[in-house]
């Protein structure tokens, strides 16, 4: 990580919004929501004075064990609303201790083992992006905190060109891990907007969703083999395409959100770079029209590389239009997609929408979605500097409650809003992957925030939307993850027998539960099932 | 199930093979294989005289509890070869005491409170079509038997037209699903050779593999949510198109060979009924050609319904044709797939293959290989009463290991029939199902058995052929399951740490151990691993 990063937001400190961007971003916003004069300055590193650390490393590993300051508050919290607004309020409430960066797999397991014997709880922090409070340590746990920064694990260890598929470091961010595999010809084409700033091993353990809006969906389909370290040993699973015997164990670690072992290498199904592209833009008048053919394109068949539908007020928040937009693609490196095409534009005419002949127009709203996708992170600090909510929160629901359930999260969010005075506001929703039996609805909130309690505020709201999602059908998160923020709603969604069963595959491999302890379920010894205890 | 079954091996007693079906085969085959003069009789029901029951059903179940000598004579072995020569040979070694076959699903959890109290164990039984010792008595386990018969649990209970998805009881066999289906247009398509004898609720314990030989090969990728009883409760995950909440809870029951419950009902994905197709046949002169046509075609994006390659040996066996045969389709209900299919010819055409323009040779081809595959099962029956060894097994492995792993297994395989004197013999191999990364090859073995011994001498081929199958890397099933066959290869497959982790799982729901204990892991307290000691 030789660009320096940002240690209280989003990415980079050479990205980002000029002081220009953010005065033409106040008067484009000015006129609905109020705004402040001037932004709330991030803190500088100076400012940062921690409680002092209260881990000394051994020797071995001291090298690459950081207690700086600055360190350590870059490592306290992920990437949402709530935590950069806290970083711009100063507050650290609990940070790592020590940032570890071990430079091989062997370090990993140094770690976990000066852990155990510090009684010290391990978060595996990959490139820190959680929106979810997935790499924050808990409130209640009163042990020493390690943040086990994997970012040295970043190379391509093995392609296998035959087989299109490679060995790949756990810690590896997306653009270094595509550099490192164009040589051969081969992409792994797993784009989560926080691509630049996350890794392979964060993707595995949160279940990420990627750069197919149809089809393989999260980052799931593409792994082939997963090699963890607990802290009882090391689990690694065989190399397969396919495998009927017994229960997966990779489908164990993907969405294990760090609380099973440390992802420090997975064998990936990898793609031939396409050359072939044809893409399309349909216009609807209704966004239930536009999720009907979405519905349609779902379960036609033709597997669109891109099927996102953004209602009219995303449309118009990102530039990209004043229509219910449904954005279509589809791409090969082996043959020409016109047909595939030709006959997804026919079904959303079907469905009412209006598709343009001409294609540069299709190429650039495109263009101009995808741009305004990779910076919203960027122009959410900044929205965030100028006082104002900006958050966004994602579900699936099977399509026989979608239009029910769309609406009743979007009025529970907008009133949730009222109620705490945090208005006006808008509540948007695109659909960023579509599947046969349902899709994948995401929200976002821009809201003037009242006053000081912006915090408050929001934790109202999200508790409000996460109701509405739970209690309509919906899932805590389609590719956002669980971490500390949706674990009321994931204790609601997943049966209390499963809940059990995953301690209990937690407790054979961290019997000291030092890994992320209180993600997805508690901690050995608190709160534990009836039905567990039974079993034991 | 009002049509009779066989109660010694494949399928229906009005189906198989009439004695000139025999007669003819009999003499198709002693040009290359010794043939019994007369068939071995299959066993009559008067012939069954079993050790009594040592188990008294409640009265609340007795109703639908059968003690009867031929019903659990027919529930105490799959249908492998091995199965079926134990039948022939009229040994029932560990038959269950009860064949219990509740009504729904409130009797299924009487039958496992029943078994708790009565101290015995509980073996699911679906269609009872396992070629892997999946639902056979453990031999070293004395503790009472009862075959859980789930037939009667056999209704589509919900469809969700708008979803393409049916809330379906876990006991239904295929035609009858499919039959339900048919009204709504939609259709589950999912079509083991097992079908016309094997369940739901069996498919998803055992990740069979279905009816698409690429992208949705496992019924794994229909399921969308789950509903089972366990010994401690019921368990059920939530109804989604797709989630990133934590490892999947349907993941760890796909598999789960009724070790973690017994799966009364499942949402699935369905399909509308396709009415577009296109079918073509490839002729390679070698095997290899045919599967690097095979690759290319898994890799390039089109994704064939149909993608089974056949050796010559294969082809000649079923009739079918004296070339290595690709046999491609495409099918779709939204659009004509000719496209599709001028596309996979001219990549067939590219790695040497002839396709003959004229495309009822296609269909015939097609056709005919699929009705021997149906009936393949039928005519196994009759070569084992003609006193040869006829069995198939199947893996899958990774394409840059492909050649050599498939030269191996057959020289392991004909080596073991030698070694054994099972000889002559021969070994055949197609590929099921085809991956980007890899591909499934099924082998089956037909050779003549040395005198009487044939059960010792198949248990030694198979013993030499797991051990190549795992020592060349690839997996001891890729859709035939573990059951109590595959133990020794699965158990060297999967990593110590996971197989406690399953045994933990397994503790929470079944703490008394009664669910097929054996299969996948040993029962609590017997072989446990240290670190699921220390984990405890």
């Amino acid at each position: 990580m030789d660009r320096g990063r940002r240690f209280w937001g989003w990415g980079f400190e050479d990205a980002g919004l000029t002081p220009a961007d953010d005065a033409a971003l106040a008067a484009r916003i000015a006129p609905y929501l109020a705004v402040a004069e001037t932004p709330t300055a991030p803190p500088t590193p100076e400012e940062i004075h921690l409680a002092p650390s209260r881990l000394t490393p051994p020797a071995a590993i001291a090298p690459w064990c950081d207690l700086d300051d600055v360190a350590r508050a870059g490592h306290t919290y992920g990437k949402s609303f709530r935590d950069v607004l806290r970083a711009l309020e100063r507050r650290w409430e609990r940070p790592p201790d020590v940032v570890a960066s071990p430079p091989d797999e062997a370090g990993v397991v140094a770690v976990l083992d000066w852990a155990g014997d510090a009684g010290a709880i391990v978060i595996p922090y990959g490139g820190g992006s959680s929106v979810v409070g997935g790499v924050e340590a808990p409130t209640d746990d009163d042990r020493p905190v390690i943040s086990l920064d994997l970012h040295r694990l970043d190379r391509v260890l093995e392609v296998d060109v035959d087989s299109r598929a490679a060995l790949i470091q756990g810690g590896v961010f997306g653009p270094s891990l595509e550099a490192q595999l164009r040589p051969h010809g081969l992409t792994l084409r797993h784009f989560p907007q926080s691509f630049e700033v996350s890794s392979l091993g964060g993707w595995i353990a949160t279940r990420s969703g990627g750069h197919f809006a149809t089809l393989h969906t999260h980052i799931d389909e593409f792994v082939e083999s997963i090699r963890a370290v607990t802290p009882v040993g090391v689990t690694e699973s065989r190399r397969l395409p396919g495998s009927g015997a017994g229960p997966s164990p990779d489908r164990l670690l993907l969405g294990s959100e760090g609380i099973l072992g440390v992802i420090t290498a997975a064998w990936l199904r990898l793609q031939d770079r396409p050359t072939f592209r044809a893409s399309a833009v349909a216009r609807f008048s209704t966004f239930e029209g536009g999720a009907r053919a979405a519905r349609a394109l779902g379960q036609c068949g033709l597997w669109p590389t891109n099927c996102r539908l953004l209602d009219a007020g995303e449309a118009l928040v990102t530039g990209a239009g004043s229509h219910h937009l449904l954005l279509l693609g589809f791409e090969s490196a082996d043959h020409p997609v016109e047909h595939w095409l030709a006959r997804a534009v026919e079904l959303a005419r079907d469905f009412g929408g209006v598709v343009d002949a001409h294609e540069d127009g299709a190429l650039d709203a495109t263009a101009t979605w995808r741009s305004a996708f990779l910076r919203a992170p960027y122009v959410r600090d900044s929205l965030v500097r100028f006082g104002l909510i900006n958050e966004t929160f994602e579900t699936a629901i099977t399509w026989d409650r979608f239009e029910t359930f769309v609406g009743s999260v979007r009025h529970a969010t907008e009133t949730a809003l009222r109620d705490v005075g945090a208005w006006p506001g808008i509540v948007t929703c695109r659909l960023t992957h579509v599947y046969p039996d349902g899709a994948a609805p995401y929200f976002t909130v821009l809201a003037a925030g009242a006053g000081s309690g912006r915090l408050e505020q929001w934790a109202a709201v999200k508790a409000a939307a996460m109701d509405a999602i739970e209690s309509n059908g919906g899932t805590v998160t389609h590719h956002h993850a669980v971490g500390r923020d949706h674990r009321p709603g994931y204790d609601r969604e997943r049966s209390d027998l499963f809940a059990a069963q995953l301690r209990a595959a937690k407790g054979v491999v961290d019997p000291a539960a030092l890994l992320n302890p209180g993600v997805l379920v508690d901690p050995r010894g608190r709160g534990r099932q009836r039905d567990e205890r039974r079993g034991n």
